[in-house]
């Protein structure tokens, strides 16, 4: 059994050593650059740690690991073309230092690159994953679909909205820990358990990331602070923001919320306003009851899964780090 | 044995009766959509009559069919994007209809709902056919960008551009090939030669449709006649009238392949008056010499199939009618 650490470490070190190559240049660069770009790993690290729970030999997963932590940056590819978006981890989007063509054709290789990497397996159990991962893929799509028709929607819910990010995000946590259990040998139910235990915990990873990014301290955070209000995403906090105000309250939301193309100083002070607002109707502790909940939800799918307790140990640990962090 | 008609109906009914479904509909409609503007359906014919040298019962090929020709209709949707192409068919581009991030998202839906299809296969026939696929589709990809990397550049060759189109067109249709004679249980020889097949014969399906963009019947083609000439593409016919040119051809060609953003009034001048050129230069018997020869190359890997000729010959009648068409 090893650390988070030392899985960390390894899958890393992995990804570092294991570029996606090919020519032309153009279309392999960007997608090395993004990987290089660091990030938690935390999709690659739930599989093996998943894995972990059922065999020993972890570098044996690497492949499928990094097959996870592949397709996510895809996904960030194509997603910030999509938002527009110019930061990514404090530097450059991909469409921004190449351009749009290459940021749509890379993540496409990318795409294409992470199928790629589940050839490692052996048939049966490449019968097994595949299906898993293909359902996942194209519910991250539909989670992002989902996300833009929000944009121009006033009428979203809460309960809408937890099953947005629950496609874009939480499917994907799910899938990397059902992936490396099956790919460990687990039972068919256990896989399941570890797949609703990652999807849970999903749910309250995007959550605390979306506190992050109107409360994240900007140096960690390596995005603007405030984009989703700038761009007027209807998150949690504003839905709640907007379920709990005065009419007063309401009225101000729906006028900040409707604001586009502000100047940077009038952004600034519309994050200012909002967060004010946000401040007094206490939607920060709505949130973090609505994180307690769905991390309790993984702790309850975890405790059904038949492994050793000592063992599933590092699994709750990772799941209180991952809620409690603040980048 | 089925004739191409009887195989053409059926996979278009197929394809038809099976559409991609899901939601949110701004996902799948446009799948859906560009799926339903029709096309010659050429790769789920080849993979079905490759599939059918070797077995009879060809329903059970159709998902593998439809995923090849969902595969190509999404990398439609992002080529045409990159290209700015307004029509397709003669219809709306998708994201003309809808715009660029739906065009982008409901893409790689596609490409994933590609890969879905093949989830019907047994677990030792997807280990076998799932990396044909990978390297297939990735090689599309580097195609695509190859594609892209020489309109800014002067120095292109014709080997480089026979290269381009082998990995953007040719090796899926090599790939069809391949899939079919795999799903039904061919040796790997015959797969491997039904591959070279297709591959040989998808650069003269090429050379043809970029004869057609150029010489083709407005009313037949779908697209805008001249398209690659106003886009300043380095076509065959290009790279060898540029090679036959003499230094006052070659003065005028460079001139005229430099010009963008023309009226439209300008772009018809431009294509009629390099119409003129490589008609002097007479670079179409050229390139009807190129098709051939990559016709008979397909020819010579067919010969090498161990199938009955009676049932070889349904492929080398549908090669030369590939190779003669007006459409």
């Amino acid at each position: 059994m090893q650390t988070i650490n030392m899985l960390s470490e390894q899958i890393q070190k992995y990804i570092d050593q294991n570029p996606i190559e090919g020519k032309p240049s153009e279309l392999y660069d960007p997608i090395n650059y993004i990987l290089s770009l660091g990030g938690k790993r935390v999709r690659p690290l739930m599989l093996l740690m998943s894995y972990n729970l059922f065999a020993e030999n972890t570098e044996q997963a690497f492949p499928l690991a990094q097959a996870i932590e592949v397709f996510h940056n895809f996904t960030l590819i194509h997603d910030d073309i999509m938002d527009g978006a110019p930061l990514r981890r404090g530097k450059d989007t991909v469409h921004k230092k190449w351009d749009e063509n290459i940021g749509i054709l890379s993540g496409d290789a990318m795409l294409i690159s992470a199928y790629k990497l589940f050839e490692t397996l052996p048939a049966d159990m490449l019968k097994n994953v595949f299906p898993v991962f293909n359902k996942t893929a194209i519910e991250v799509c539909e989670g992002q679909q989902f996300d833009m028709n929000f944009e121009t929607r006033n009428d979203v819910t809460i309960s809408e909205y937890i099953e947005m990010i629950t496609l874009k995000t939480s499917v994907l946590l799910g899938a990397a820990m059902k992936i490396g259990a099956l790919a460990a040998n687990s039972s068919r139910n256990d896989a399941q358990h570890l797949y609703d235990f990652g999807k849970s915990l999903g749910v309250s990873f995007q959550l605390q990331d979306d506190y992050l990014d109107l409360y994240g301290d900007p140096k960690k955070f390596g995005k603007r602070i405030g984009g989703d209000v700038i761009a007027n995403k209807k998150t949690f906090l504003t839905l709640k923001a907007f379920a709990k105000a005065n009419a007063k309250e309401e009225k101000e939301l729906e006028y900040l919320f409707s604001k586009t193309n502000l100047t940077s100083t009038d952004e600034e002070s519309k994050i200012v306003r909002v967060r004010d607002i946000f401040n007094k109707l206490d939607v920060v502790a709505d949130m973090k009851s609505e994180i307690n909940q769905y991390y309790n939800l993984a702790l309850n799918s975890l405790k059904l899964v038949r492994a050793d307790d000592d063992k599933k140990i590092i699994l709750s640990a990772f799941a209180q780090k991952l809620i409690q962090r603040d980048v």
